[in-house]
């Protein structure tokens, strides 16, 4: 025997209301019961063929190139940029918080030279900031955005940006982590040459898968590059020979229980329809918005562009955030995410993503926030948040 | 709605008797119906902590650095080079097989001048080989090879091969992919400087981690680097971090299913024992293979260096290799592993992994491939393999 402890598996249900991963519908960990067969087995087969086609559906694109890599959603990140950028290359990258610099210091390990624009925390990458770096510029190889910055819950329009980025024959890239499958994220029509996400967030599949899709116009600079892309793990054209519809070329060990989960959760939203699934999360991020100011507390993230997958909220002077956070996990069982950076301490990051996008989760987490807001001295009018929340909630239902 | 048919899950259920994955114990299965927690939760932590205690173990290792990669065995084999090379390192690599060959281009995307030591597919690589070429270099990065070459199930025999790495100041570093957990591996008293696994095969874990481990000596390396590693996902230093007990820095979003299984599966281990698991698998792989040769099958591994957790065996002449595999499959819903590379339609590889490894499979295995043989037109004397294995398996059961 060992001679060392260890524990017995005892989780506590948590209600994860944090910047992910959301919590899972039942069906999609059920899925995981699914017998485990092997990587290349005909049947699974069929379901990365399926999962594929949902993905593509999510996505709204007709991208050849859709598939799941076998990573967690940073792994997404460091592919598109470990694919497309060689040494030399010059990436304009939109930063605004967290994971733009993430974007910035990954560019920067391939080679890239990378030009920032930056706009404040809380605030959009301005189309005008982008427009005149540009122009600076002779060849850009891409612009880079994220679409949700879960560091601040900005959502960044795009649109604008892809104009200029095709304009400049740039390719435009956009990091969908905290919003495809709660945001539109309409990957042809807004011409995002490449594209990627997570499957722990707005997709409600446990976390350790990253979708993926890529168009031909960013395929066909594959087959340029003087070099192979540097990590095997991560070379999109070797992976995408193993999720070709009816050849599966191997080219890792597919982590298939995921697959099944996955397929599942984006099962689960094709069932559930992508516009009444964004609807959902658009009524509750309205309805918790309103609840949260109803009760005097200030939104961190400039109005245009508040995300309804994450909203950032400002702790109020005087309020414990450790203490605060700690009653919510040990009293009430909920996650909710730190400031990170120099946010630390003057935010919160309350995620309503996916299956946590809830009626329930809106009207409870207000209702404990102001109990425990209370408790550290603050006082908001009883009720106050409840009844703004239940406004917003009411209209949208009886529609 | 979507308007595209996508099927319901219903895998069936497979006998993994390939070169992995392996079945999993319903236990580790049902680790992954524990609730969902935050990759950041004070309890995921405690099972982090756990699962390294649980891998120093499996590794029989001290080092400081054991945790299992976000990603299947190859981001262990692209990290392990990704981390270790930097432009110009000189690494000496053992091939004689499909996972060495993948050694040697991961190296060379890393910027490594490889040196092959090859050996003949289903031979082990020779010590004396390996003394001739490092005579021949000043500065030697690194020395690699596969501990069990999963396309010809050669047992690669390490302890010498490790010390004339060392009289040349080079890292050991050994893919032990397809033994950890069922072939011994003593990482501290082999001087394994830099040790990878995936978590399908020996573990049986489903696949989706890769358990790695590196001593100090290589971890004094990785700070003297020029440059950052390539791949900010497969950052060992920064995972490091997300692993270190107490503190856990956030580097990515764990996949905390998948950590939980890995845990079960661990926790399995040490309850049979190491010594008791690893004779286990002898005393299945020798009976296998006397079954195989009593029914005048060939082995295709070198005697003296034959995995017992996958068998090569060669394919008789004028029986069809693709019809045999159908068979098992779809009939008996066995799954056997394909001849990779040019051994493809030569030889089948039988794996007796982890949970896969047992009495009951070397049995069925047996019988029915007596069976489909004889449907092919090859003929055994009826129940010679039953018998010749059953005779091992008596020995060894009343010891």
């Amino acid at each position: 025997m060992s001679g060392f402890p260890y524990q017995e598996l005892k989780s506590p249900y948590r209600i994860l209301l944090g910047p992910g991963p959301s919590n899972i519908h039942p069906r999609v960990q059920k899925a995981m019961m699914e017998p485990l067969v092997g990587h290349l087995d005909p049947y699974i087969s069929t379901i990365m063929d399926d999962t594929a086609n949902l993905l593509r559906f999510v996505f709204q694109t007709k991208n050849e190139l859709a598939f799941p890599i076998s990573g967690t959603g940073f792994s997404g990140m460091d592919a598109a940029f470990g694919n497309f950028i060689e040494p030399g290359d010059v990436a304009v990258i939109g930063v605004n918080g967290i994971f733009g610099e993430k974007m910035t210091d990954i560019a920067q390990r391939y080679g890239a030279e990378v030009i920032r624009v930056e706009a404040e925390w809380g605030k959009m990458v301005e189309p005008e900031a982008v427009a005149a770096v540009l122009k600076t510029q002779k060849k850009v190889k891409l612009v880079a955005l994220v679409h949700v910055e879960t560091s601040t819950g900005v959502l960044q329009p795009l649109e604008e940006i892809s104009r200029l980025a095709k304009e400049h024959e740039a390719l435009f890239l956009v990091d969908t982590v905290a919003s495809l499958g709660g945001q539109e994220v309409a990957v042809d029509d807004w011409g995002i040459d490449i594209g990627y996400s997570g499957s722990q967030k707005c997709l409600s599949a446990p976390p350790g898968l990253a979708p993926f899709t890529a168009n031909r116009t960013a395929l066909d600079t594959l087959t340029k590059r003087a070099k192979k892309v540097p990590s095997f793990y991560l070379d999109l054209s070797l992976i995408a020979k193993y999720w070709t519809a009816g050849t599966k070329a191997y080219h890792h060990t597919g982590p298939v229980l995921q697959f099944y989960a996955l397929h599942e959760a984006l099962a689960l939203i094709a069932e559930e329809g992508l516009e009444a699934r964004v609807t959902r999360h658009l009524r509750n991020g309205t309805a918790l918005r309103a609840g949260l100011e109803a009760m005097g507390l200030k939104l961190f993230a400039q109005e245009e562009c508040r995300s309804n997958s994450l909203t950032s909220v400002c702790i109020p002077v005087g309020v414990d955030d450790l203490r605060i956070r700690q009653r919510l996990l040990n009293d009430f069982s909920i996650e909710i995410g730190v400031g990170l950076g120099a946010l630390k301490g003057k935010i919160w990051r309350i995620g309503l993503m996916g299956h946590s996008s809830s009626l329930e989760n809106v009207l409870l987490i207000l209702a404990v926030l102001e109990k425990l807001l209370a408790d550290e001295g603050y006082k908001t009018e009883p009720g106050a948040g409840l009844t703004a929340a239940s406004q917003i909630l009411k209209q949208s239902t009886t529609e």
